[in-house]
């Protein structure tokens, strides 16, 4: 498994030929690098190599999908979207430079996230190009973002219905790609399956560390689980995390394990430590009742 | 040589995947239809007839072309860019719904407009990704926009510079990409000097019809052509022409020879009904000096 300086690494060598030379190489790199957790090219990585077929091919969907990512987020911190002055500790885009320097990063990034598909040499990148832009364009992850927007979060429906397109499917295609780009026996329904598991449980874990994090001083602008119940929520929860261990074992999936349980382990620790703050919104809540 | 609404058709054909069930589909199309002049579709049919090589290929890379074009009108008429509230005399997508929508509807159509390039079969795909992405992208035409918002344009070398990516980048992508899918014996130097001299001109002919409709009452934020000399313009735009004219010539090239004539009638025709009006602002033009 690669080490998350090695992804970078690869990353900055990536992105480099698509660059210019001019100070808007600032504004591009001060996004990407240093890296957030780079959850989505791991799971590239670690699916390619469960499957035995960890080729250049994957490094190179993995670099794209965290400049994806990346695009995504400055766009959401705009003063028009979520209108975040900060992210990952530091400045968001627009803060830092200006906005109208933050709308053309994020277009850009997001215009080198397919160009660096074109380097891409397999028989399946035309799939995997349609696949790209369904799971990320209007009807997928873009979708998620509108519905963000247009709508407090009410039902559980609701949430489950935006981090599914807002941030699963971005999960599903590091899976389902690395799966295009492997030689496997397994059926792709099955790794995006898997997929739609890890990205709902791992967003619901992230709003559930957030709201723990309120503890320190941060205040959420939104509250995402406003009056809900907290059983159908840990139920909700729990259903994805038996669903993604059951594939993991039944596919021998050890390096996807690996990953999942390294995450599970740092997001419970911060829920853990936040609990009672949880509990002040979430009632009955008690995180003893999570496993994976 | 298919017509503007046959080529409207297939747009709407093409982009018709790619929208979701939900009133942001609206959003997407709001810009798309009625289509402006579909310069760069025209000119993808154009050579591939010239190249007697025109296939679905083709049409999918026309398509894809114009609903990239239009994600850049729509980002570049935001509040925080060129902050424009009317484009093709409707209002611009940012005033007719909402910001938010309109930031996330450029960045699905840019999704899209590669998205489709997935349709495509040709053995030269990443060949003409890896170009799709270098012309609109970073080192292309973003960077045109980043220029055009940093600086006032001062010589005529910036306004030249800023041309080159912003306008003439995507013409040359129509051209070199049609190339690309084609079978010709043609050097893709050739086609993207064309590519270059008909963006630039079409552009330069484009600023100097703006100047001329202001008599109409429309008045220009920025006069892209300050204390310039307008002797020094009329001689740049005149061998570009010329170039056009050349290269149309040499390689038989009469269905882009066609468009070229049509469009610079229909300029010449704007631009004489206000040469008074472009005198105040460029001592000395003279139109006739034009010709194509």
């Amino acid at each position: 498994m690669k080490t998350s300086i090695e992804l970078q690494n690869i990353l900055e060598e990536h992105i480099s030929p698509f660059l210019p030379e001019h100070n808007f190489r600032d504004v591009l790199l001060y996004s990407l690098i240093p890296s957030g957790k780079l959850f989505r090219p791991k799971l590239v990585h670690a699916l390619a190599q469960d499957l035995d077929s960890l080729t250049d091919n994957h490094l190179y969907l993995a670099s794209s999908l965290e400049i994806h990512h990346t695009y995504t987020l400055i766009h959401d911190d705009l003063p028009a979207m979520d209108d975040d002055d900060y992210r990952r500790g530091k400045l968001a885009s627009h803060k830092k430079f200006n906005e109208y320097s933050a709308i053309l990063a994020g277009d850009a990034l997001l215009n080198i996230s397919f160009g660096l598909l074109s380097k891409i040499n397999h028989p399946n990148l035309n799939q995997l190009i349609s696949l790209y832009s369904e799971y990320t364009g209007a009807k997928g992850l873009i979708l998620g973002q509108v519905l963000d927007l247009e709508i407090q979060k009410q039902s559980i429906e609701r949430i489950i219905q935006i981090h599914t397109l807002k941030t699963a499917r971005l999960i599903q295609l590091a899976l389902e790609g690395s799966f295009l780009l492997s030689n496997s026996t397994l059926k792709q329904s099955t790794i995006s399956q898997l997929g739609l598991s890890i990205g709902i449980s791992f967003q619901l874990l992230d709003d559930l560390s957030e709201l723990a994090e309120e503890i320190n001083g941060h205040e959420m602008k939104i509250n995402p689980f406003l009056n809900l119940d907290s059983n159908i929520l840990l139920k909700l929860l729990n259903e994805h995390l038996e669903n993604i261990q059951s594939i993991i074992k039944e596919n021998k999936l050890e390096c996807i394990s690996l990953i999942m349980k390294e995450y599970f382990s740092k997001m419970l620790n911060l829920i853990n430590s936040g609990e009672s703050q949880i509990k002040s919104h979430l009632k009955d809540f008690n995180i003893s009742q999570l496993s994976l």
